[in-house]
């Protein structure tokens, strides 16, 4: 997306450009827009403001994701009223992320809805856009927190709890951010008032690109976890501290990390990946007197992504032995594959005969809200296949496709009389 | 060193237990003082008072070095006149780092001091002692960077254009805390100046509690240097990009940690350390786009830490070339193996007759002065042998037996006609 917005321009490449500066990060690339720092609080209020420019009722549930709602035509059609069709993505950015991850859905949802007040479409059902908060878990580690608490699929304890790298609780720096944190948590009210949820995401692969086509239907997600693996060796001095006489988790960590790639090598379809790596104090000249490091492993079948983990475990417990070091596995986050609701997909594929239909290694609030309810999900290609990565891409013409599929997805989902899914 | 000071005590022990709680780290453990970051500040002003309280003459020079002098008797006997003997040491330390390294010797000077005081020695020589800045290059990368700048073995320009983690530079850190930094430099008139430096260190090793002596003479410190890998790959999701699909630095990174601990192993007393890790943008469920990593490698022969380096070199462009990456190698510092003045150390040996004497693997200011005066090294047993960490660790009585034969031997010097040595 390289022009910027023409004045008044509802189209999705031109919301995107207003933001285009919120969240830049001079020192990875790209963005960063950790949820409730500055640049993705000031996304929220962009957010807000453009709701209220559709005279749409926004509201901040209890666990901080903002819905603006399209009132119904029926009695009871205002925020919160049942049978509501609703759709929206998130704003937070994983540490120099694209731009598109996630402010896309969110576009081009307020995009579909100028597009429905265009057509003159007024139904009995309700619409919402959403904004989920922390749906990559850069923060504080546990991806899709918001849609998590919504589904009751994390102890509201535990969430107050997470830290990030300073050190500050979820609980903390939510509070900061006006949450009253005491009430997160479940939300099954809220649930029982949406009959689909439909999140629009940059594809983040290059199916669609392969296929030739600007808009796909999800059909799963891939089985995710997170896992920390903890090196506990002896911090020393990097002079006088002879090879022999060391205990050095990086050597562990650098072992554990080989026996991730060659994991997931060893079974098809399977993603096992170390993005983050501490040692502590990480000095060049001490020996570390421990390692963190986090594995993202992924595979359709979860018995498979199960058993590479264990093989990385009975690794990283062989090569800390040998190091004189102890090492813990700590599960931060799993779900299972998802499969999204087969009767929703089939009318979106009913509404789009000719978008093909692909699964994602990636996560999605959709994937967490499917256990609750009926979702979907739209992907709009991405030419370069890049994301979680400045290098993620999406052409102009491609965000406006996938702006009109959402738009006729959405109209029909709308005018289907109540009771009816 | 666990009781706190007796009120008035000169003791090590009592010097030291004044500062025992400034820079703790309540993140890694031990302490953290950077150069110029409070916790240093805080450490160069107790010195000042505590030098004051002595009626030291307090100067700082050019390049951010504290010296305390205490006058000679001769007509040109105040700050900065000739023959002088200068022991002393630093006050910052590397990240969670522990007590003693550092500050031991600027505590043992200033007990030194007192007890010359004590003693009535009063010598035509003048001694200083003097506190050196950024010995760990814990901030700015670069060890020994004030001795450095002092003896001319770094290029102002470049010491200016150092950058700490947050990307600030030396000059403007520098500058914050009140040096020209303009004028940073050689200062030979000042070397010009001093016949002998001896610094007084914690032993980073074994060798006195295995001999079961409380005190060392130091031999030599062995050849060392820091080299920076950049691992250049391609940033992209975790679960979306298929593992025959990535050019994950990570990898690579890895590869090189265990090269360099093979690499090591396969050369008797070499060294080679890897501590600090930095994978961008560091995300968990993100391939990392570069890793940076940090390699610190020693050995008594420099032939062979060329060597040594060499070869991780290679195992590094393999390993880059088998996963699509790019990497570089950039050598940030490199000292050469040092041999201490052989006529001090005989003197120092004269003194101290019962002393071992040992090489270390440890860089120092000493090591780096050497190449300009004479200089020498005196080390106090410690019982764990674990240095930058906060299991360092100094027995009272072996701090006070250290700062006894510090006097002894600046006593010796101090008495020695001008123009002997």
């Amino acid at each position: 997306m390289s022009a910027p917005a023409p004045a008044g321009a509802t189209s999705v490449a031109g919301l995107l450009g207003e933001i285009a500066d919120v969240g830049r990060d001079a020192t990875r690339g790209g963005w960063s827009r950790f949820v409730y720092a500055d640049a993705e609080l000031t996304l929220r209020e962009w957010f807000v403001e453009q709701a209220q420019r559709r005279s749409l009722e926004v509201e901040t549930d209890r666990n901080g994701a903002i819905w603006a709602w399209r009132p119904g035509t029926g009695p009871a059609g205002a925020a919160g009223s049942p049978h509501a069709i609703v759709t929206g993505s998130h704003l937070d950015s994983v540490p120099g992320g694209g731009a598109f991850d996630g402010p896309l859905g969110v576009a081009s949802a307020l995009a579909a809805v100028d597009l429905l007040d265009a057509r003159g479409v007024r139904t009995e059902r309700p619409l919402a856009v959403v904004a989920f908060p922390e749906e990559e878990g850069a923060r504080f580690g546990v991806a899709c927190l918001g849609s998590r608490l919504l589904a009751g699929a994390i102890d509201p304890d535990r969430a107050r709890g997470l830290r990030d790298a300073d050190g500050r609780t979820f609980a903390e720096v939510a509070a900061g951010a006006g949450l009253d944190v005491d009430r997160i948590g479940p939300d099954p009210a809220r649930l029982a008032g949406i009959d689909a949820f439909v999140e629009l995401h940059v594809e983040q692969g290059r199916g669609l690109v392969d296929l030739g086509q600007p808009v796909a239907i999800g059909s799963s997600i891939l089985g995710h976890g997170r896992w920390r693996f903890s090196v506990t060796g002896e911090g020393n001095h990097a002079g006088t501290t002879r090879m022999v006489d060391r205990r050095d988790p990086m050597v562990v960590a650098a072992g554990i990390v080989l026996a991730a790639r060659d994991a997931a090598v060893a079974h098809a379809e399977a993603r096992a990946t170390v993005g983050r790596v501490v040692p502590v104090p990480g000095g060049t000249n001490v020996i570390a007197s421990r390692v963190d490091l986090w594995l993202d492993a992924r595979h359709p079948d979860d018995a498979v992504t199960a058993a590479v983990v264990a093989e990385i475990e009975r690794q990283a417990s062989r090569l800390a032995a040998a190091q004189g070091c102890a090492v813990t596995l700590t599960e931060e986050s799993y779900g299972g594959t998802v499969h999204f609701d087969a009767d929703l997909s089939g009318r979106l594929a009913r509404v789009l005969p000719d978008a093909p239909v692909l699964d994602t290694g990636a996560g999605h609030d959709a994937g967490v809200l499917a256990s609750a309810i009926p979702t979907a999900m739209l992907f709009t290609r991405n030419p370069t296949g890049v994301s979680h990565s400045p290098e993620e891409a999406c052409e102009d013409a491609d965000a406006e496709a996938g702006a009109v599929a959402l738009a006729d997805v959405l109209e029909r989902l709308l005018q289907e009389p109540v009771g009816v899914s």
